[in-house]
């Protein structure tokens, strides 16, 4: 089951990669070294902070065909992606859910604080798409408008707060994953976002 | 007292972070994650290019704090910041001379050359900026306009040139840091800077 | 031989990152540090990514000279640099040819997969040239223009081709490099290029 939300995520995150990528008109290397850093890039930007190596994707060649299949599949059917809109957007919001577990449960392994676990999860689930946007050359878009960074630091908060209630670790993880998943869907439905603050 | 100097110049930092990305439209995320990055990403790097991991900042979760707590106090008084300018850029300098000085450490505890320890010096003092405004869309301004990479270099070169004195290791450090400090408001004082090579 | 090559290709990397950081009206500084990134960038980001540290550079500190004059030289002589274009051309590929095979034998000596194993000899030859450009805040050209890359990876699938031969491995690394260096060669001559994939 987490392996197939895994491979969902990973095919949501590579085919918004490779639209950007396509929207710079980058050739076929570029499109498809910018899905493959959008898939993995949170992922290897926390385990490269925590001193796991070699990073997780070097351990899991499954995911460079993945990504590979996925950007192909991406470059024919472009036209066509619209078609799968919703599903792509609920792909993409499990797989936030999944990859914000994911680093909480690295920072527990590691023994770091709560606000660092919680940050782990947030970088796993934000920073590839960061990479993306600045190998883009662009200002990453969470940075301006607020997406999905607030879902996974509440869903990391969730977790620290049912802990004290002695909870099954697996039931905590899989609450913490339905937080992010849950604010995300609300936050999008009724347009909720971080307040911008510059004022002219 | 080197708590307080590093209290002082993660503040310092934080502000000039949260200042740019204020500039370039942010939301609150965003305006925290570059406060955070300027403060801490010197050293993030530093850390990563020797293999000390878990990465400073992950060990010291105050700093996740106080980068929060600055971050707010900014934004809330953006408007008076202004007042405030001398005493940023003084902790801005002192933070710059201490953060050389604790790069230099970290080379010289993990034996490298003396070359290799003065650039580690200058990474952690001078890549925070770096990574600030590559996050922000722009080339880093200290690329374009040398503001002090020179004067932790002649820091660094301090600490080797005087370490055949035979002095003591933690006057050493404190004559380098001074060096980095006065080379620095000297070089704003009369507005001193690298020449630019580019001629049309 | 190999450390003459390496060189070579240093000095090659050097001078391509010079000339687009001039271009960018970087000061002094900032030239030096566009050179030091073109050269030894890639091998970094293997290095980090499969958990070799500190880095290669820092343990060669010899890089760190040749850098330094070769920016100095090329500064100097910037005007002239053009007369040298076939010799920069020839040093910069046979530069790619030893990167790649460099890569790849780190990742065989980490005993990963063969496809991350041609990832890592891409990423070393390749992702100097690619934080060059994010720090010079443009898109990474080898994204628009596929330059390179192709020949990369098919150097590191020569080598696990041929690899079933049971040939002697050190001729694997140099018939591989061969082959980056021709494919490069080739596609240079006859114009070759990766299809652009954006159509209005």
């Amino acid at each position: 089951m987490i392996e197939v939300i895994d491979i969902l995520g990973t095919i949501a995150f590579t085919i918004s990669g490779v639209l950007v990528a396509l929207h710079k008109r980058m050739d076929l290397f570029g499109i498809i070294i910018i899905g493959f850093v959008t898939a993995v890039g949170g992922g290897t930007i926390r385990d490269l902070l925590i001193g796991f190596t070699p990073v997780t994707w070097m351990q899991q060649p499954r995911i460079v065909y993945i990504v590979l299949l996925t950007s192909i599949f991406a470059l024919i059917f472009r036209k066509r992606l619209d078609y799968l809109r919703t599903s792509l957007f609920l792909f993409d919001t499990i797989g936030i859910g999944l990859y914000t577990v994911i680093g909480l449960q690295k920072g527990i392994q590691a023994e770091l604080h709560p606000v660092i676990c919680i940050a782990l999860g947030t970088i796993t689930a934000c920073f590839g798409g960061v990479l993306r946007d600045i190998l883009c050359n662009e200002i990453p878009v969470i940075f301006r408008k607020e997406i999905y960074a607030t879902a996974c630091i509440l869903g990391g908060l969730t977790y620290f707060v049912l802990y004290k209630l002695n909870l099954d670790e697996s039931l905590l993880f899989l609450v913490s994953g339905i937080v992010v998943i849950l604010v995300r869907l609300l936050a999008v439905k009724f347009k909720i976002s971080l307040p911008k603050l510059y004022q002219e």
